[in-house]
């Protein structure tokens, strides 16, 4: 059997209707080449800092990549023989088994990254399958060892400008910093503080979490008022590395405040391994407020993503370890739970918080109206499991209504996998630009104000949202 | 710079295909200029009785429609700016900021509503910016002066036929006797009877509400007795006065009737201002129980929004009062807290109960299921967050399905902002259009029908569901 | 009056833009006449056993569908008239009530499945009206006395390959046996093993049933052990009369286990009816959690859809019974409650769970992203209230992001209308070829793959999906 052939088209994903598709192939065309601006996503920063080549095809595209792995772990391939086992696979294998379960992909976002990425990155020009399985990893294993294909030469090839990275605050930054003193390098990347380790003093590794931070901050965090002052610091020492932004994932947003002494107390019995379900809630809440409260001071941009349930399937979990394809959305809420913040930050001239949701139902009744009110607030990119061609759509159907484009945050890739981002990015040019003209030809916008729109949707939108 | 000409497009809002455009356009054209019925609005009655002309253009488009107000909060513009602060703001600088964002608005209803009124209504040949901002002010406030602009001349204009208001039972519905009597004005101008203020005794101005009510009716309503009797009398007055419908917006749709005892005592306890949490809900829900009770006796169209988060940032509410942009969507839920309510008035001959949304998940799910099985219940028009174009779609999309279109309610408006009556009946019939024409195209209606319902969907339907 | 007249467009459903809709019309083509597999539904098996004439049009075709009921009921015409009350009904006069309120169908999904079989099955060539009632019910029951409308010519004609129906445990499947027995019928008829009046131990009834279940099962039911080993026993029996799943109907999916002692007390509380609702609560979520362990176990295919309200309005449910019309969706809720199977049997070879909805806001969110990493789970099809062309079509564009085509279930029908069925199947498919050929025609899917899947979707996809 003769592989099918790999050929994106160049109208990939822009309206059916001849005319429409006419004027968003223009807005495309306005952009496509537009430097990428990646706020948030969750490339190692040492990848760039050390500009190793990437060691083989499966362990650069298929094993790290958590949208691939759930596919393909849903028709019956093991995680083991993906990458992710205790024992480790031959990656020739591993891509094997991507190659000839090709097919589940049919239909979904991950085939399109994945087309364009082979064929734009790699020159394939062959849909995967199980005969040329294996010419095709020689194939990209192959450039892989070129340094036209490490990273440093990928990040300008790709036409990244900005790429923020996803950082414990505990952290040295010492890749950023690297990276920053290289003269060499002109890219910006900036590392994002990520405190959730510190949210929930009921998990385990709260305790040893807080002395790692301890130790990064130079201050005790042993109580909540050094915790409080360490993260406080390491903020300082983000933003000192280029840092715009934090990143919050938590259960719920709830963000009531607690007094001091209540705080210290669920603190103390956090340390001691007694702390109950309702008080770890109270604190978790509690600190999310005051990482809004720190957020008003400091000007780094607040990202929330409520609302995951991480790690669902037990067994996976203790084998494979988190990332391995088993997070899964819940309901969103965000008008009720972000009431205190919003009481108290909501129109504070420094504060800005970016809305993500895994739950589409919360971009009409709630990301959208909230932003189209409080002057702090931005609805964030479709994400995750919305980070596809329909939810993409829409979103800007249902959230234009209520907050326009400019309280819409931009695209983020959020993505693991370094050689998609180009592809993904592109998938949202290519959207806005089918969307954009769509409003034109129902003469809801003219065709001016589309390429406005089209370019500051790359460009300055993302830039003020995030402060870069 | 020169200001980008203002041109609203015949074919706004159209679908796009030709072929369907074409037939859409027929559907439009048969219903354009058909008389409005608004059977739900804020417009108030004294308008149209006093017949003064309007003050300014600031005052008559910008700083009463929340619309506005909370999208160029939401981009930093403070409410001062726009006439809503404690001292009075420059009607000139009100418009210039609004003017300077005009931009703000792109690709929402907001700018639709306004494109079609300024063009329509005024005349304006100019998108609004800033450097022309003086000049549209000029010549808005220039027609203003004009008898021809005055409200009773624009009620003719756009050819209202029937304008339902919204009045506190407390009401003496003097403004409706004046136009009732006044041979000159043709229109219908009928109240509708708005309770909310007497459902929940926890509130702050309960009792002194109650006072007002009892001084209204004639009849005390320092009882729970009393209320239901104050409350009976004053629906007779606005049945006399000519009103059809009542309006009910509660936190949830929770309807279970409580035994008059309970009543009486949570009523004397919220007199003493005593009254906890859990009994001010049953009180209220038992008193929607109680208007619905009501409905059934005098045939007065029951109509139910519950939902909305009102003045959800408290010091924005301190400060510039209730209706500044920041009441929001929350979870709607009808089917389970309605089940009293349906089971002993859900079949019954004269009880009418509209169901307004602003949680588009309830379409699909509560309220077109429940319209189509209840002869009482109709599915009330996309409204507020999701009175908007791609809104209006889905509404249909997702409500036709379960209840077609004899149960959904016709359009409408529910808007403070009177010039923006004609653009608002004016855009949902273009999409009705739309709608109906796609199923043309995709053979699930014929050309007959769908040029029946069109008609329908503006007279007959509205008609009978508000008993107009 | 003329009636107008009755013509299914042969391109009806299919999208509107000519160059998609030629090839939707090819990939249509391609399936509309493969065979019909029903995995689901609710025909009796007796029907085709007996092989009896219908008895008349009225009988046949309004009375027992609750589609029709619900519409009907909704515009005002008492069940009564339709043949549901306690006094048998003129199945004339039902079926003139029935054309009388033809338009009440005007774009719903009811209309399009009656369109289709009375014009394919029947050859009526007029739309219904009160005008040629009387004429239509002649020319449908002059048919029915007909050897060739009898139930087994018309399962031939309708080229149905596999009927499942819905079965109690206790019941005996003797007209399955007969069925199967008979070498002159050539169909497979399954029985759907469902237990759901064995889950709720507070509900009336359920000490009889389990009478009845001891009696089928030649064990007795009246311990929880015995309730075990009697579903173990009978679901024994379902697979060996050709059963290859079960269906269950629950409140909510919880599914939390119970250890022995706890659900033994409950079932003998049950028997004593002194069984609380928290008790009867975790009572059933344990069964459904067993049911699962059983499903493992012999290899059942286990379908569930919760979050059905059954039979809302009790005047109703006590006058006419249950299916009569006021079913209503309430929120769907799948990944929290059923944690517990999915960690247990989540990757178990054997087991399979195909989850069914009507709420759609399930489908991204909870249905899609579970099939998408159990391979034990699949994305039902949309079904009931979603089973409409809209919903169908938003059903696709929110699952197959993130579960692809293969983690989908394939058309169920889920139909107490036997002349339905091929309507429901022709919609389903003319539905899937649509989306399909969007896809080809925005480049995400190539011509080749369209046409496979086609294929697919109504042959390998269901048969592996139920085990056919």
């Amino acid at each position: 059997m003769r592989a099918a052939p790999l050929r994106p088209h160049p109208d990939r994903l822009l309206p059916i209707d001849p005319g429409v598709r006419g004027l968003a192939r223009r807005l495309y065309e306005e952009v496509a080449a537009a430097p990428i601006l990646s706020p948030h996503g969750h490339v190692d920063a040492a990848l760039l800092a050390d500009d190793r080549p990437f060691p083989d095809p499966a362990t650069l595209l298929i094993t790290p990549d958590h949208y691939v792995l759930r596919l393909l772990h849903a028709v019956g391939v093991p995680l083991d023989a993906l990458g992710r086992g205790p024992s480790p696979a031959d990656p020739e294998e591993v891509w094997r088994a991507f190659c000839t379960h090709w097919d589940v992909f049919l239909g979904t976002p991950v085939r399109f990254w994945f087309e364009t990425s082979l064929s734009e990155v790699f020159g394939v020009t062959e849909q995967p399958c199980a005969e040329n399985a294996d010419e095709l990893y020689a194939h990209i294993d192959a450039q892989l060892q070129a340094d036209a294909f490490r990273p440093r030469a990928l990040f300008d090839r790709f036409r990244i400008e900005v790429l923020a990275t996803t950082d414990d605050p505990a952290e040295d930054l010492e890749a950023h910093a690297r990276l920053r003193e290289d003269p060499t390098f002109r890219g910006r990347v900036l590392p994002t503080f990520r405190a959730d380790r510190y949210m929930d003093p009921s998990v385990d590794g709260w305790a040893s979490s807080l002395a790692a931070l301890s130790e990064a901050a130079g201050v005790d965090a042993g109580s909540y008022a050094g915790l409080r002052e360490a993260l406080r610091r390491r903020r300082e020492a983000f933003r000192a590395a280029g840092g715009t932004a934090t990143d919050t994932g938590v259960v719920d947003a709830g963000s009531e405040p607690l007094n001091d002494a209540d705080a210290e107390r669920i603190h103390a019995a956090g340390l001691r391994g007694e702390v109950g379900a309702a008080d770890a809630a109270a604190y978790r809440r509690n600190l999310l407020y005051r990482l809004a409260e720190m957020s008003a001071e400091d000007g780094l941009v607040m990202q929330l993503h409520p609302g995951v349930i991480r790690n669902h399937h037990r067994p996976t979990r203790e084998r494979y370890g988190p990332d391995s394809g088993h997070d899964l959305p819940s309901v969103a809420s965000f008008t009720g739970p972000l009431t205190p913040i919003l009481r108290d930050f909501g129109v504070h001239e420094t504060f800005r918080l970016v809305l993500f949701t895994v739950d589409e139902t919360a971009f009409s009744r709630e990301i959208g109206p909230l932003a189209g009110f409080y002057p702090s607030v931005y609805a964030g990119a479709p994400w995750w499991f919305l980070d596809t061609p329909d939810a993409i759509t829409r979103f800007r159907r249902a959230v234009t209504d209520s907050a326009g484009f400019v309280k819409t945050s931009g695209f983020i890739d959020d993505t693991r996998a370094f050689c998609s981002i180009p592809a993904r990015h592109d998938m949202s040019r290519r959207l806005d630009a089918g969307y954009l003209a769509s409003l034109v030809a129902e003469h809801r916008l003219d065709e001016e104000h589309a390429f406005a729109l089209a370019r500051r949707l790359v460009d300055e939108i993302p830039r003020a949202t995030f402060r870069l």
